[in-house]
């Protein structure tokens, strides 16, 4: 197991399997050391976490849901990296989509879910630059979307 | 004429002229081996392909809106490329953006009209991470708008 | 003081600090001489340009907030490049999310007045790629978030 997963497990998270391809996209390219990872969704399991904020889902509940994004992107980076993801370097950059009313402006604290969660799992590693911005609607009604940049090794 | 360019007529498709650039930023940027493409808009010659999702076009509507994006970002890489598409080696991301009501949810399928096309048109090389999010609204009025990240040689 | 700050300088533009790592994600990341920096939103010295293009905000307010978007990403640029503007080998991408009605089509109107400003300081150096979309809302309700990748030596 990685040091990264190590830390995880201590956290109580378990990557899941990361999502085979789908259709003409897929789930990351990867471009010399840099790795592009496709939007991941708001899910648990098998349960997407749908909800607008401003609306019918709190800041907490977005973190959260922000949180399992963060989740799947590692997964996507594991996958990437064949399985060790002690091979990922730094986390480059993320862009979250926060699906939200057009009053809502505390984007911030919902996308702090996946910045905090990879501070605490990656440390240093963990640290990104961030895009944090609204979405009138996501896809399937999810709360929150964020794809990511990696470097890798 | 290069293989990508005869599959293309196969399909039915020849690339427009790549649109000149305008004021100060330019229709594409290189950085090494990556070659970053601005925003296409939805367009048809010089007909522009306006509405909203969840409004007033359909999803395949959408699909084909998507598509022309893919085809002028297609016809920007053969500009940077100095006319030899066959110097693209991959489709690295797309980002689309989708001009939907709140209520939409079917960003997905609007965004494979782009995916789709550059899967039959440039096999493996066509395979690229993406995101697709909702925008509130898309200059002109434009149905969708994408931009990609493309690696060349 | 670097040419780029002379030009700046004589254009009565002063970089200002840029600010401090917020939690766990950071004004900026490097890999290799690409420069990510986090999405910048629209204020002057202490105070938020808020507003909604469409509603309470017009276009040249909005094209003022996006160059002060391009100011602050400059800064950015600067305390990357350890205060020597000059490092700045090129701008490559601007992102810009115009927080607007979803009537608004003017979205490339708003941006210009970040890529105008950087044509201006930066010369050829400042042309970049684009994107100009909207969002229903931004962070505490400013006007725009513009986030960008740089090259730099």
């Amino acid at each position: 197991m990685s040091q990264f997963e190590k830390t995880l497990a201590a956290m109580g998270v378990s990557l899941p399997d990361a999502p085979a391809p789908a259709a003409n996209y897929v789930p990351w390219v990867r471009a010399g050391d840099m790795l592009y990872v496709s939007g991941q969704i708001a899910r648990e399991g098998d349960r997407l976490l749908t909800g607008k904020l401003g609306a019918d889902m709190d800041v907490a509940a977005g973190a959260h849901a922000a949180r399992s994004c963060a989740i799947a992107l590692l997964a996507q980076v594991k996958a990437a990296c064949e399985g060790d993801l002690d091979r990922l370097v730094r986390v480059v950059r993320l862009t979250g989509f926060v699906n939200s009313t057009p009053e809502f402006t505390e984007q911030p604290q919902v996308i702090n879910g996946a910045s905090d969660f990879l501070g605490e799992a990656l440390g240093e590693a963990g640290k990104h630059a961030r895009v944090a911005v609204s979405a009138p609607s996501l896809p399937f009604g999810v709360a929150v979307e964020i794809d990511g940049i990696f470097q890798i090794r």
